[in-house]
């Protein structure tokens, strides 16, 4: 029987609390010493990548702790029963399956009559067949043309992880000759964004993809409506261009609006759906079935890697419990994250909803108070651009950020230059190797302007490359991350009560039934 | 004679930090106290923008010692000390000029025994003639054909200020029929971002722009041989597809390599360097010199609004000191960026450099540490898909993020759809106002989960529309903010030595000079 306690519950969180001044990183990351770290403190992950957090304030002191920490607070218990299908996300009263959509951890998970891997397999299956008929033109417009562009309308979840997916596998497909159609997105309810994508698209050789699990989400209504506006302007039968991605139960799913519907459902968070039918229309059109495939197994395998009793072969864990060490005992606010991989644009932003949204919670899965901080502020740019940018606060300013750096070994177009005696790649490498040290280390300076305290800690993901494989990986090592840090502060990671009073107020400033501040506000802005 | 001294130096600070819980946002902003506050504690700024601050946990008392403290720490006197052409920037003992490229605010101010407002405006008389000329037709490629696409390649304030401006001025340009050419840009040394750039356009019909003021910054000059190889590969002669922006002394500024060199200087800081040549080759290219005039207008305007001594009628300092409040008094370690329109998408990017760079530090301009907290982290992305995202955290996390909206009447484009009563622009609009009542006044619930706290502050500039001059406006107001907190803290805002040492050691790993720690990490990256 699982028992779901407090972190300040914990014994071993208490004896971890006494552990705050364990480690000097600047002093520990230095000489042979540094070089012996860096070795040790490495955990393989799947898919050619490797989680080292030797520039990490932990000892094995530290690690011992927290190993403690996860047993107690029974983590791979909770996420078994995860797996195999408990009601998880308590307050809503539903599974929690997005594992499931790439793999069977466990047993069969039955529900609502349905054995949900096989859902979520035939949905794959009938995306496939939809996109092989696209790409080989069974499927096509009315004059009997192919499809050359897929537009996603969709917003939070349903936009920002397949986003990212599709900006990181872009020049990876094009490169590998596996590059099937354009792929853009309209998002915001603003309408300035739906009509520069639509400005920018051929609406007659473009097929939309409506998602929107309740088929209520009012932004993607609304942008529907943009999409069939310019459709019917352009002489066309805005039903011949339409898919949708809902659930079976939403108004959307038998609707002759649209040539066909694939469905997630209720036990799939938005924000986690990037392997589940929202990624899985878009991503299989713009790269094929195929590619969609690699990527799941990618994040399969890491997936498999989260279960690992042991602590130190257990990337996912061991992250999650390292940044909740760093956010409760060493009392750090935010984190960044920074990969030096421009195709990883947009991961930032996707993880910045994964985490936040999950994890930005004042009660527990009880729905009472935490008298400890939860989840921190994420954000973050690729490198080296950040350089030029924000890291002058990381390197010198007054609160210390725990940094989330990810490489990899090889571009993905493999064109380069040779500039004073190396490539562009290996210069980005150098990088990122380069800040790792500085932070951890700094370096003293008599004139105190150009002095570098160092102890600043940061891990590293490395990979050999970014692939389909690779990215599938990292994306599950973050939700897996995400959904530990929650079992640890005892969180409800799968809802997200904290957007719906915004929307009911919007609501009543429509419907011009506002008093007070609300209404002053509301002229203000011409509403 | 102006005096620097530390925040924690002067008599104001002592009284305001006694101020700590001075006002309960929640109550302040409910009933019809709210609504007078949101009519009364609203500031015009220029450009048809207002600064409104009514949900700041701030009331008369705390503005007026905020007043007190803007009197003690001398603010006025030491931004006219700044556009007087003092040596502001001590630790690298360069004059700070950025605003004398849009308007002369004092003295003329010479330097190098150049009138330096003569100097920028020859240069943006020099830039509108070759961008006229591009557009005419005068400037062609050797094939005599007009150019259609121009590329910046540059990183930092050399790439973010001018992207985000780009891509806020896109749409409205092109609705008004003013769009002249496609801007792309090429950053960071990931050679996947050159080479996918360089895939996406027609290189015979670009025209590079190369910005770098010491013409040495690693990234910029390895992308410009990544551009030089493509032309070759093409057939084409580099030098009639290439121009520098960059400073009078630099290698850059005489080589036959260019078209032609526009010119900055030192007195310039890549992040405020958007109004200068850097910003004005690329926009005036884009969207014709008469834009980036009107967006030099408004810039000019706010930095006069800036200069006013009654608190209240300065929205510049009055936002950077209420910012000085949360940071320091109430203790908020980070602040969200958010604009209620989609053309402000890379907004948040620019400003995090703005302020993050500008102002994360912990030496004063003297280079003795300081002994409180300086430059917050900042973060943001377009409401409403924010919304769908984090906002969770910010609704109903663990710790306090201040926030700073950005919400425009009317959309830039016109086309819109009406759904359920309302257009998209007014349910943008009313999502703003709502989130704004949200956050301040929360909203109690039984249910824990689904219960609000509120009391957590934003502020909100509204404008007409996002155009040319409220762009510049918007620029600048955060500019001055920044300059005002780092004169409150006492920083120098103008250098960034923060980021020399991960250079210094990035040279180390290309040149296999490392040791311990470093030389693993750069094994690891295969290196």
């Amino acid at each position: 029987m699982i028992s779901w306690k407090n972190l300040d519950e914990l014994e071993s969180y208490k004896k971890l609390s006494g552990l705050k001044n364990e480690v000097n990183i600047a002093e520990a990351m230095t000489g042979a010493n540094g070089a012996e770290r860096v070795n040790k403190y490495s955990v393989p992950m799947s898919s050619g990548l490797t989680y080292n957090f030797a520039a990490k304030a932990v000892d094995d002191t530290v690690l011992s702790a927290l190993s403690e920490l996860a047993d107690e607070a029974e983590l791979l218990d909770k996420y078994e029963a995860l797996y195999n299908g408990e009601v998880i996300n308590t307050g809503e009263k539903r599974l929690v399956l997005h594992q499931l959509t790439r793999g069977q951890l466990g047993d069969a998970v039955v529900a609502d009559d349905v054995d949900k891997r096989a859902f979520y397999v035939e949905q794959q299956k009938r995306i496939a067949d939809f996109a092989n008929k696209v790409h080989n033109g069974e499927i096509t417009n009315a004059a009997g043309e192919k499809f050359t562009t897929v537009v996603q309308i969709g917003i939070g979840g349903s936009d920002l992880g397949p986003r990212a997916m599709y900006l990181a596998l872009e020049n990876w497909a094009k490169k590998n000759g596996l590059f099937k159609m354009d792929a853009k997105f309209i998002s915001n309810v603003d309408p300035d964004d739906a009509a520069s994508v639509l400005n920018s698209i051929d609406v007659a050789h473009s097929i939309f993809i409506l998602v929107s699990k309740s088929g209520t989400t009012l932004e993607t209504l609304t942008n529907e409506s943009f999409v069939k506006d310019a459709l019917k302007n352009a002489g066309l039968d805005a039903s011949n261009h339409m898919i949708a991605v809902t659930s079976e139960t939403s108004p959307l799913a038998k609707s002759s609006d649209y040539l066909c519907a694939f469905f997630m459902d209720d036990y799939i968070g938005g924000r986690y759906s990037s392997t589940s039918a929202v990624g899985g229309a878009v991503l299989s059109l713009a790269f094929g079935p195929e590619v969609f495939d690699r990527f799941l197994a990618g994040a399969a395998a890491e997936d498999k890697k989260a279960t690992n009793k042991n602590l130190l072969e257990n990337p996912a864990m061991l992250d999650a419990l390292i940044g909740v060490y760093e956010r409760n005992v060493l009392g750090y606010e935010s984190t960044a994250v920074l990969p030096y991989s421009q195709a990883l644009s947009r991961f930032p932003a996707h993880l910045q909803q994964l985490d936040m949204e999950s994890n930005g919670k004042s009660v527990n899965r009880f729905g009472e108070p935490v008298s400890y901080v939860t989840g921190p502020v994420i954000f973050g740019e690729p490198g080296t651009n950040g350089q030029h940018s924000f890291y002058q606060l990381l390197h010198q300013g007054t609160n210390i950020i725990p940094l989330q750096f990810i490489g990899f070994k090889n571009s993905q177009l493999g064109t380069d230059v040779n500039i004073q005696g190396s490539t562009s790649q290996q210069k980005l490498c150098a990088n990122v190797a380069a800040q790792i040290v500085a932070f951890a280390c700094g370096k003293k300076d008599e004139n105190k302007n150009k002095n570098f305290e160092g102890g600043r800690p940061s891990s590293i993901i490395i990979g050999d490359q970014l692939t389909p494989e690779s990215l599938g990986a990292l994306l599950a090592h973050f939700e897996n991350k995400v959904m530990f840090q929650g079992f640890v502060w005892n969180l409800n990671s799968f809802d997200q009560e904290g957007v719906q009073l915004g929307k009911t107020l919007a609501k009543k400033v429509l419907a011009h039934e506002t008093d007070g501040a609300l209404e002053v506000y509301s002229n203000l802005l011409n509403i």
